[in-house]
């Protein structure tokens, strides 16, 4: 775990990000004030890592995370929403999760800034990107961190570990 | 006509822009070196007038492009490489144009920099993005413009206008 990303304990910003279009506004705080949800922050939407693996996991074990408890859950890229609600249609198709998936963009990285968890990204994507975490939230506020140490990684952050830990 | 943008006359520079995967370098100078090339710009991959107008319209007016002697393509945004790819996908699905139409990522917008036809797209993409142009390009010299001067709508760069023009 990285020093200084968000930790335990902390509430989670309000920073508005937007999904689906650039006019439609969310803001996290209020959708994670109630109940218990997972925040899923990744590096670039359609990147394989992302694509392939780690959000699939989420989808894959959405019911183990249902038994838990858990029933929202949100993607949050340093992507426009034009991409993010493409990626999103592209992952969910019609499966039935997304009922509960929102996929979130963050196109400035504010939100992600003020989680402390961007990174250089500019070889890759050409501008900091999002460390790839998972964050439970219970009633607003942070009460698990899974951030990879290397920030792109798919072990901690790992659907299967995250449910185990959850 | 803005006269910040490239004018008829100048090469196409040959900084580095990506396809498909942000290791996979192309140099689109090299590329228009010979013969007879429509270089497109876009504000953004998966955006609305891009997705459903802009592009398409040179995909369905291929035949007559062809037919006037061009047979090169190249799209560029200010996207990252996987999100270029998976945009080329959707759009291109399984017609025979793309074998003639490159997706291109200029991930930093350094390219489209260098053209002088980066804007302020910081409200709806969170970054600068290109503005909306088409550039015919004759064995690497530029020998038409059309550039929006809103930067985003599709009027003077429309396909329709750009082959009569051709």
């Amino acid at each position: 775990m990285s020093i200084r990303s968000i930790s335990v304990g902390a509430k989670i910003p309000s920073t508005i990000v937007y999904e689906n279009s650039p006019g439609n506004q969310v803001n996290l705080a209020e959708e994670v004030a109630e109940g218990k949800s997972i925040i899923i922050g990744v590096p670039g939407a359609f990147s394989p890592a992302c694509s392939s693996s780690h959000v699939p996991g989420f989808i894959k074990r959405l019911r183990g995370f249902n038994e838990k408890g858990f029933q929202k859950f949100f993607v949050v890229a340093v992507n426009d929403a034009f991409v993010t609600k493409a990626w999103g249609d592209a992952l969910l198709g019609s499966t039935v999760a997304g009922a509960q998936i929102k996929f979130l963009a963050d196109p400035s990285g504010a939100f992600t800034k003020d989680l402390d968890l961007l990174f250089d990204a500019t070889k890759f994507f050409g501008n900091e990107r999002s460390r790839r975490y998972a964050l439970i939230v219970e009633d607003g506020t942070v009460t698990k961190t899974f951030v990879e140490p290397d920030n792109t990684s798919v072990v901690v952050s790992d659907s299967a570990n995250v449910l185990e830990e959850a």
